[in-house]
Order: C-alpha cells, then structure tokens, then sequence
C-alpha cells in the first residue's frame, strides 16, 4: 500500500474521542437531568450510555429497570459469566476491553439446528435460538435488542415450570420494532418465575430499542468507567 | 445436548417473521405517509426500513437523500463493488443473502495500522481508518452508522485535490451523536467534489442514526425485496 497522507482539515469538529465522550455524557446529563434523577442512582450511568447510543435524550424518559439489576450483572459478568445475545449486531456492539473476566459473547442465531427448530415450532429463528441458550444460561446475562419474539419465547421458557430452565443473571430487553416490541418488554417488566419473584431486567418501553441501546447498555454494566 | 423442547406459548403474539415484516411495514407507510410521499419514488422503500430499524416513524421526517443515490447504490452492488463500513456493528447488520453478487463488506477499524495512525493525525481511530480504505473506495458503497469524525474525514479525503482519492459509488451518512452528528450529516448533504458534484448520499439527520440505521439502508438497497 502506498504512503497514507492525511487530507487537509476541511471542517472544524472535535477529534479527540475521549472529549468527545465527556462532552456527549455531559450533554445528555444535563439535558435528561429530570429523568434520569428518578432512576435508581445505579442504573443512571447505564441510562447515560444508552441515550447516548439512541442520539436522543427522549429515550430517557422509556427506560425502566429491577432495582437489582445493575448489582445482579456486575458481579455475574466479574464471575465470568458468559453475555447471551439474540442478534450478531448486539454480540459485535460489545466492546471487549471493557468485559470484566474475558467474559464470552455468544449468539446463536446461525447455529446449524435454528432453521429446523423454527419450521417445526412455527416461531421465528430469533426465538428458536433462544432455546439453545439453555445450557449456558445458569447465571448468564442476556441480551435481546432485535426481536420481540426472542424475548417472549425466552419469557415463556422461564415461566414454563416442565422445563426447569435455568435462571440467567440479568436480562437486557431492548427488542425493536411495531409488532410485539412494546408488549414484550411490559411481559419482560411484569413476568413471574414459577417459583415466585423476577430476573432482574432492564428495558426501553415502547417500539424502540434496538441493537445499539442493548449493547451500549451491556458495555456501561461490564464496568463502570465511562469513558471509551 | 439433550433434546429441546419448545415452551408452552403463555403470551399471544406472532410468530411468523414474514407477516411480522409484512404487518409493520404497512404501520410505517400508514403512520409516516405524509413525509414518505415527499421523498423521490426509489428512496421511499429504503426510509420504510430505517424507519424499521429505528421503531420511531419520526424518523422519517428526519431521512433526506440525493436523488441518484438509490440508482448509484443498487447499481454498484451490482457490479460487485464492495460496502466500506465504519464499525463492525454495521458491516455485522447487512443481510449477506440480500447481496446482489456477494459483495465484499469491509471494516477497517481493528486494522494493525489503525492505532498508529490515528495517534499521529491526532483524530479517532473511526476516521483513521477510513483513510484505509482508499484502494477500495473507486465505486464502493459506503456507510458511516457510528463515528460523525469517520463522516467528516471521507468528505475531507474526497475534497482535498493533492490526495486524488478515488470516488465512491455513493455513501450513507448515519453518524450518531451529540458532539459533531448532526454537523458531519449536514456536510455530506452540502458537500462539492473539487471537479464539481457531489457523491449521491443518504442521511438521517440530527442527532440520531447509528448501526442499526445504517445497515437497514444498506439492506434497502441491496436488493428491491422487502421481505427479510
């Protein structure tokens, strides 16, 4: 490859990324100051970083969260626990130098038995992958930022007592879209274990979501710094 | 792996991804019909899906393009030409099987060079290696959905005469942000090559935009289908 010659400044914008990020974080804080007060004061940094995915502080005001569940997803992932994700662009969002134990992202959405378990259960490939989650679920946290159905089916696995299916850590609902989006995550919000009580969750109500507040929202509970 | 047992359904919802599809791509053109008829005919399936992608029709209003962009894109995907991406989130979001001829869909940010680079020019590694993919870029089509800094340093790459950089086929403009997003977009819209013209573009403008966005345009033009 020839010599990389640096093209003459043509607009004047920040290039320093750290400052970028302080000034972004500082925008958002003061501009969502209302809602983001009336969270819980360990879930604001992760609010932060998802409006900030979101480029919109309206965002703010749909996010909700288990008292529990920034405690339940620190000390899973400094466990070693491994991040479930329903979708290649969530499991690809997760900046790795931030994961606390090398911890392991996994989505299965292209394993070889999805396409025959979607036919036969008549759901979508989103959801059947969900059920090959389940031997690594134990203690896990769990990423949903594209499908509704991947969520609901994952509910359904929790709730369907013949199934024993095991207990993950914390679940990240940020399912998009104008079917079934809003109504999964208010399942997600109000679900039931059999055996009584919730996985602690969080959530951005409503039709948006989407794989960048679900990733964004996994890398500020990986660690606590906020920068980069 | 023992056998997988799908659970019992418990919530009511739909299961079937191309009805999925169908039913929220019919809300869109129902909810957005004001702002989707003023956009050129061929650039109203690729705002459908970003509106999708982002689960808000007020994305719409925001969505604005040059009127050879869809012709350039589809037309060089073609070809062959390659997508040159900004983050492995958007180059992880476009629908390999959409591809018209396989294309290549490159992100250079984990390159070895990257670091290096982006330390001397004293700028993000996002806009280092864009400087990267100038041996790809003659015809290429190009989407920035992260880094406004990647946006404005292609645009300063294409415009400063001494660097000769090839032309790409066309670029979508997505940066996310509130430090520098809605600037770099409103640049792209504006720009002029020094031999005259622009690059055909397409923009979410304002502060919002990102991967999600980015690769659902990506997927619009890559194939007329609207279905998966």
């Amino acid at each position: 490859m020839n010599q990389i010659h640096r093209p003459a400044r043509a607009y004047e914008y920040e290039t320093d990324g750290q400052e970028i990020y302080r000034q972004s974080f500082g925008m958002i804080r003061d501009e969502a100051r209302a809602r983001l007060s009336a969270l819980p004061d360990d879930v604001t940094d992760v609010a932060v970083r998802i409006v900030h995915a979101a480029g919109d502080v309206a965002v703010a005001d749909q996010i909700a969260a288990h008292p529990d569940v920034v405690r339940a997803a620190r000390s899973a992932l400094r466990s070693g626990a491994p991040i479930l994700a329903d979708s290649n662009m969530v499991a690809h969002g997760v900046t790795r130098r931030r994961l606390p134990a090398d911890n392991e992202v996994i989505c299965l959405l292209r394993d070889d038995r999805v396409p025959a378990l979607a036919r036969e259960w008549q759901t979508t490939r989103s959801a059947a992958a969900v059920s090959l989650w389940a031997d690594r679920l134990e203690g896990a946290v769990v990423a949903v930022g594209n499908a509704p159905t991947a969520l609901f089916h994952l509910l359904e696995m929790l709730e369907d007592p013949s199934l024993g299916t095991p207990r993950p850590a914390a679940i990240v609902g940020m399912p998009v879209g104008f079917v079934g989006s809003a109504e999964s995550k208010t399942a997600l919000a109000e679900h039931e274990l059999p055996e009584g009580g919730q996985v602690p969750w969080i959530v951005v109500h409503g039709r948006r979501g989407g794989s960048a507040m679900a990733a964004a929202a996994l890398n500020a509970l990986a660690h606590e710094s906020e920068l980069a």
